[in-house]
């Protein structure tokens, strides 16, 4: 092999693996990097409020639950008792399950297997907000997707959380839920808050691969991924 | 009583309650100036590690075991295992009693009545870090403290606690703890991440009202309450 045809080989190697969903770029919070695309994001008006409520998931399989808690936290929906902290009432993981969130999946199962994209829009309905489901397929695409969430996350009264495969953003796991936070249109990157804290941090990813992420099926659901949009009146 | 007379007395009335410690005006983060002083803060490099791990208290007496979870898990100690996230390892306000923590205060003790300031420091202490104590009382003053805490803030090794009396900041309650996050000498204000979440959101509260309400005797301790700068190698 020459000289410049193994110089071209190589080139495509790494375009490749640049290329590659495994390889997504994404950004840990904590990068300087992060903290000027922060500074620069416009799409961020719910983030202070997420990050008063921002925790971590109780157990592996309590992603959906965790996500969930902090976005009605966060969106100041009244709550049932919380018995530790009465007389104040917050959401918590454990009181998020009211006889009409047991009715579509009690604890037990959600241990076992989580929960998909519909069954926890569903949950988050029975507290009397409006869930619009979006799962990541045609006729919904990347740009759909960017206009959506990039419009929710610029209104107060809205928050945007996603079901995606971690794989595809180059991160160690599978199915996985976790809120949005903000977005930022001259990197092109959503802020995930990504809720199984323990493991990783909150981190920027490139639109395109969020997408990507979502755009993969839930064998458990027998369709895509995708996101929910929240809103109160 | 004249008019001008009358003027005199409501304007030095309005002067007292600006100037009453009841009356302290701290910020909530979610409010557009405080965004704004996020945006101009120097001092908080360990502001995007203590959100990544920030969480609330789980009872009412547990302010001090949450910021020193808090803070141990966004300086990266190795911590106990928690069982329902193995293999992974975290902080979390139950293993954080190891046998040298339960050695100060047992969470029986800790439900009664919380922790002095002596006795956190000595808690963090037990997992190998460099705790000061730092008293709110002579020789110690608001300078030594603002210069002391924004130098800590503005180091990535570095974390600062205080123990604080919430009445003077014009907060319902009373003794208490939390992490602070950040410093900001335009506005001379310290960002509190405060752990009691149901309660209360995270405030910019003016140095010299943080001063005041750590210059407040703890009765349990017999002794002021103050601050805490916590550091690795």
């Amino acid at each position: 092999m020459s000289f410049r045809l193994c110089l071209v080989v190589l080139l495509a190697a790494c375009a490749l693996l640049a290329r590659s969903p495994a390889f997504a770029e994404v950004i840990p919070i904590d990068d300087p990097v992060a903290a000027k695309i922060f500074a620069d994001a416009k799409a961020k008006v719910g983030f202070w409020k997420l990050i008063h409520f921002y925790e971590s998931q109780n157990d592996q399989t309590y992603c959906g639950v965790a996500s969930a808690t902090i976005i009605l936290n966060s969106l100041d929906i009244e709550s049932p008792p919380a018995p530790a902290i009465y007389p104040f009432r917050k959401f918590d993981q454990s009181n998020f399950f009211t006889e009409a969130v047991l009715a579509i999946k009690p604890p037990k199962l959600v241990h076992l297997s989580g929960l998909t994209l519909d069954e926890l829009a569903g949950m988050i309905r029975a507290y009397g907000v409006t869930v619009d489901v979006h799962h990541a397929a045609a006729p919904m695409d990347l740009d759909g997707f960017r206009a959506i969430a990039s419009a929710a996350l610029a209104d107060p009264k809205a928050r945007v959380e996603i079901n995606y495969h971690r794989k595809v953003l180059g991160q160690d796991g599978a199915g996985h839920h976790s809120p949005l936070a903000a977005y930022d249109a001259v990197s092109d990157r959503f802020l995930i808050l990504d809720v199984a804290r323990y493991k990783l941090p909150p981190v920027w990813a490139p639109a395109a691969d969020v997408w990507a992420s979502m755009a993969t099926e839930d064998s458990d659901a027998k369709a895509n991924r995708g996101f929910l949009v929240i809103r109160i009146k």
